[in-house]
């Protein structure tokens, strides 16, 4: 039974959204991909909202450009964490969905990552965070994620020659 | 039996909203008010939406502020013209709602009116000109109207003094 | 005799606002297309939009970019609904044309879409929401065009491999 | 016979343009005042810019908010040069009636000051100006003004006490 | 011993903050509340960061305005999940805080609430949502919240005279 | 002599500088053009803004990107209308341009033009706008560019098979 | 013989520039204080920055709103270091004066601080810390000062009852 | 001794930051380079930040994309002028990154440059004026370099064809 589900507004904002899925691979976390959209298939978005909780899924991540609706919607027919991911799928670049995504009104929250592709990949990593609270193997992913990242620049400035 | 349903996110927004209420009863046009949101009663609101054509509505008029989605999430579940009316109720100032609002995806357009008092009175008078491609008593409403603003507009230069 | 017509600022557009042509074709609507600009012709623009009505045209939807004057000049001289388009013809991407097309006075709306592709589809999905008040078999047609959307979603997620 | 036009879109936008009519009257400038309105009495405002040059008019000084099509609209029937002072009269603070005012078509210019008191101030200068080429009177006004800002701001210095 | 960490930049920011710690303490969440300050105490706040794991905290929210780098600060050093609210202390009005706080780099991930005091609300509710995961007895308070959110609507719409 | 002064912060702005140029030259209004910078010639600048009165110049058109401060400065030291041209050329795609040009405080005016190309065209427009004023053969030449514009729409409208 | 000039466009200005003057008389650094335009006394701002090195002064901090060329004009004519302080002077709050301090071509910067107060107060901060790279006095002073936040916040948070 | 240290966020940015380092070498100013992240290594960052002024280090710049938050984090470790260099590394285009920069809080300014190529060139400018205030080679650099300016346009304008 998977743990997050990454839904998105359409396959083609999968070029930004697999950076959620590679990160949740590789933190070994169990998840489903879903095409939904607020505004085209809002009865299925609905739906997959009310029964994500009991059919085991403990996070929804949702990525969406322009009048980005999709993490909203999805966050005011559960009670699960919903991650939100603007996405830039419009001329204004983004600040469309950040303001569509980020702006809700008290009560429903969404917990919007950074336009694109890091806040796709950061997505993954909120979602270890918070399964990390209770699993030692989670916390144990990010500890290393954070070293890793330590030794990445260590190794970039051993390589600069200026 | 109403022809127009206004709805908003919250009776705060009646403020701005009962621009619209009193554009349409100068018309003439038969309406009714609910506060419906997207986020804190998903389940009205669409069913709001799905039942509005039935019941006889022919337009639907949303206000709403910040990630103002109530307009779009109506849109998603009915195709009857909805028209957007973007509020002023967060730090943004407007631009979130607008943003919210305007940029839908294809396939389910919100006509959209300017933010605040201004686009709330517009949304009524967009409502007649819909109603008054078949309705000749709309029709000389808005004719009326087109001339009011003429005299007005005389009246204040007959009136300026300077 | 056209129900709608399709006017913009420069033949340059019509790469966006085909995209309102081929959906009014799609729907079976019919309709004409006109350059106009408020700038550059400003009388031939005030005359189409006067003579409109009385030609049988039910709805005006107007595409233009920068200082986007177009659709609300036209409001200016018709009763009928007119749906602006605003096009990314700029260094500020939309964001002015948005402006200008959207925030106009009360007295005078214009049923504003999101910037480019998008928006010029839906204006012409929107022209028919407002011909179907009174046209069953656009009513049939907006049905299908909510079933076809959730159709492909339902392709898009079985042919989604990740 | 005014030299200068001011046109304005209400008599609300007084409070603002009295700023250009203060400095017009201030450097002995003819001028008449006129609330006219690109949406609400678009016949009228053709008129008057059409008919402007052979008035006598040298120059028009268009004020509007929001969506601010005035200046454009008049500069599109007249070669006068027009000067367009974008107001504050939305929730958006004048960023929509500055890009409606600035980003002009290439064809049809408008001289665009800044938002508000500053811009409606700095309108009358600029006719000054332009009246100055032909006008020695006008020169020697000019003048006077960058020798009272130059005295103003010594005297300031000298009553600086910190 | 407290499940959440609330933190701000002042204790001016108290007045917007305490939205948060009045839901925290209406869902029976404990908490602490600490001033602490990226630019001004950032020893102070890095090592409140990486204790926080260990003295049990859950949960770190964080408050802060203009360049908003608390929340951010916070998360580089702890892998527990980070809550961002950003507010409005600025002339820009929030807009640089909710850049500051949102745009983070992939591998440190804020989630970002709105701005202001429906973002410091759902930043409780966030917190709540994620102890829900393991925890019946915040489940049924958030089941509690959406439902009395629907009633408070209902009653609304009783009470709306028009 | 030349009448018009056309001015700009470097060689890699006359790309778009050159539309100002070739509709002078289409006017058959008499320029020089210069290589001027507010911050890297600021005596240059200033002694050529401060003599063009007096070598005969009528008008300076400056165009300038980022902060772009030269229309502004040349404006400080001279009565002559000054035309300023935003150009994008920084990562703020002219937004930064525009503001510095067009936000002038009171006393020193800047008729600012749309951002880049179309603005560049503008500016040669105004100028002869400016100068038809006293010269019948200008208001010749903007009476057959209004006519051409007419024209050219005209045939666009004939070629246009859709 | 004062180390520090304070410069700004209008004496409206000191409202917020009395910040940069308190902080520099709490470090003990001498000033002086002079109102001074790029647009409205040109020839006084550039003597002033041309003569400033030769007088003795080490740094100069510049507030000003709008279209805020006054640091960048100063900076022209200067090599010493230019802190630019925008202000709040416009209806679009400082984003216009923000663009026109930091956005400075290559060859000369502006050491540009945040919008009003808080940059204000800072400009005296970086002008003590850029004196204290060779004055032991001052370098105590900026470590007093680090300290006395840290205190501040400690005290902050001993009184904080929630 | 490095004289100045040049930081940034990730290896990627030197292609911008790299206008630093050569006009750093230009001006015969000693540096280093390091790769450092407020986020990804922040104890690495804060421990450079402590220790730089001890090392001899008078200057640091710090280049960061997104929320930039390098040059805050290094100021409130030091007490030595932090120059900022805000870089387009977000689909913001820098926004985020220069309101991240620049909107510090009292008590512990950044020195914002522009965004990108030219503010990472000032930076360095900015250094160099800096260490000028008390060493006669480094004034000399910047005399040249502003009379290689004023050459360079010399010769730019006798090379004009138009």
């Amino acid at each position: 039974m998977p743990l997050v589900g990454v839904i998105m507004g359409s396959d083609s904002d999968l070029a930004i959204m697999k950076e959620t899925i590679s990160q949740l691979k590789a933190f070994g976390i169990t998840y489903e991909v879903k095409i939904l959209s607020a505004h085209r298939v809002p009865d299925e978005t609905a739906r997959y909202a009310r029964e994500a909780g009991k059919k085991g899924l403990k996070i929804i991540i949702a990525g969406a450009g322009a009048a980005a609706h999709l993490a909203g919607v999805v966050a005011s027919h559960t009670i699960l964490p919903v991650i939100g991911v603007p996405l830039e799928g419009s001329p204004l670049k983004g600040i469309d969905s950040l303001c569509s995504t980020v702006q809700m009104p008290a009560g429903v929250p969404v917990a919007t990552m950074g336009i694109g592709k890091s806040g796709a990949k950061n997505a993954a990593i909120l979602a270890c965070e918070i399964l990390a609270l209770k699993d030692k193997k989670m916390e144990k992913k990010l500890i290393s994620l954070k070293k890793e990242m330590v030794i990445k620049i260590k190794k970039k400035n051993k390589n600069l020659h200026i």
